[in-house]
């Protein structure tokens, strides 16, 4: 859609690829860049390795507004991330006094041994990203924002930033329940796609109790548009015989 | 590590880029390949655009062993993968009979409307991926793998093709959790990773009850020097004064 403002996201870690973990992230910030207007464009998941990271980050911070970066800001052998994007910016990786003064707030002086002093490398030139929940910061270097990976954390910094990015105007989408499975309405939803291109109609099929049912889901900047496209979207489907849920705007 | 067969997933949907959907199939592909010896290496979510698409497969066809990807498979206007693929292959997309003849299983003859039809436009030499639940088949052309994007469907799509692949050894691992903080455990941890660069330590953090442990996972293909490496995670959190609860191999 036009004025689009697109971000990516990079997130950093072995275990999500090896199936351990189930990532955690990905839903939160999606649906905080959608509340300022910005649009979530691409996510890379990747590992733990130099060449990966440093690639995705250039790839993307060249591709899109914003780059976000969650994972592998701690102070274990595994977390690389911070010379990563050092590397791809050409910046050297710095002990930051700024940030050796957070960890002082978290860990008494005599137990900020080098592992956990490895937490206040930062590349050149970056400004840190507070961490409210346990100290050790982020950081933004040109458009790229480095978060922590641990849910909670990654949260608290997320919100923190949020309010300073520039965003468009917000996406808007109402639902429609169809209790009619997509191959009947297709034809149909594809004319009012067509037209309406100033909004994106999403078709999501379920099954539920061996009935086959479809969400329509309509989204975009103008919210009477949104609400007018998906009651046409409602009318197309009574008028095929289906029952209609309609949900409101979410 | 030596001998990897690498893959990588493509997700493909607005529904997981917006924050409506959490996505559901990362974790049971990586689960997948895992236990058949393949790494699952890099995952991209991308839009339904048709650029992303083509980009996407045509990236990371060249550059993983097994490429996967989910979503975009049905009758509707914004199921646009099958298509994509075919351009990115640089075949034509045609209706494929064998896929018809499949449809027909699960749709009677007078409502294989042309929306339900597009289901059996294949890429032009590819290879048909059963579908035990609904029928509609996704496929196989080179070394991509197109499945459907609905979890029920994806993992009977998914075991039915993962016989057929050509893996190394599983990767088994170990774990241990250590009632301690990550800072305090990551200089023994890094020598032990130094010391056996042939399996991959991972060190997760968490806090629980306001208390800070991290669970340490070791990662190989040889069970034996996967269990002797973790027992000197286990060994060496002890000598630090940590309480340490040994997990056994999973």
């Amino acid at each position: 859609m036009e004025g689009d403002i697109g971000a990516a996201l990079i997130v950093i870690g072995n275990e999500v690829l090896s199936g351990r973990t189930q990532d955690a992230n990905i839903q939160y910030i999606a649906s905080g860049l959608n509340d300022v207007g910005i649009r979530l464009k691409e996510v890379r998941i990747v590992e733990d390795d130099e060449a990966a990271i440093v690639k995705a980050v250039n790839e993307l911070r060249a591709a899109y507004t914003y780059v976000f970066t969650t994972g592998g800001i701690g102070p274990t052998h595994d977390d690389i991330t911070s010379e990563c994007v050092a590397k791809a910016f050409g910046v050297p990786l710095l002990r930051d006094p700024r940030a050796v003064e957070r960890l002082l707030r978290q860990i008494k002086p005599e137990n900020l041994n080098e592992a956990r002093l490895r937490m206040a490398n930062i590349p050149e030139g970056a400004d840190l990203i507070d961490n409210p929940v346990s100290h050790a910061p982020g950081f933004r270097i040109g458009n790229v924002h480095v978060m922590a990976g641990v849910p909670k954390i990654m949260q608290a910094m997320f919100d923190g930033v949020k309010g300073g990015l520039q965003g468009g105007r917000p996406l808007v989408s109402a639902n429609v329940t169809l209790h009619m499975g997509e191959g009947v309405i297709a034809d149909g939803l594809r004319q009012i796609q067509a037209d309406h291109p100033e909004v994106e109609i999403g078709s999501y099929p379920f099954s539920r109790d061996g009935h086959y049912g479809t969400v329509i889901v309509t989204r975009g900047p103008d919210p009477a548009v949104v609400g007018k496209v998906s009651e046409r979207v409602a009318e197309m489907a009574e008028t095929l015989g289906g029952r209609v849920e309609r949900e409101g705007r979410v």
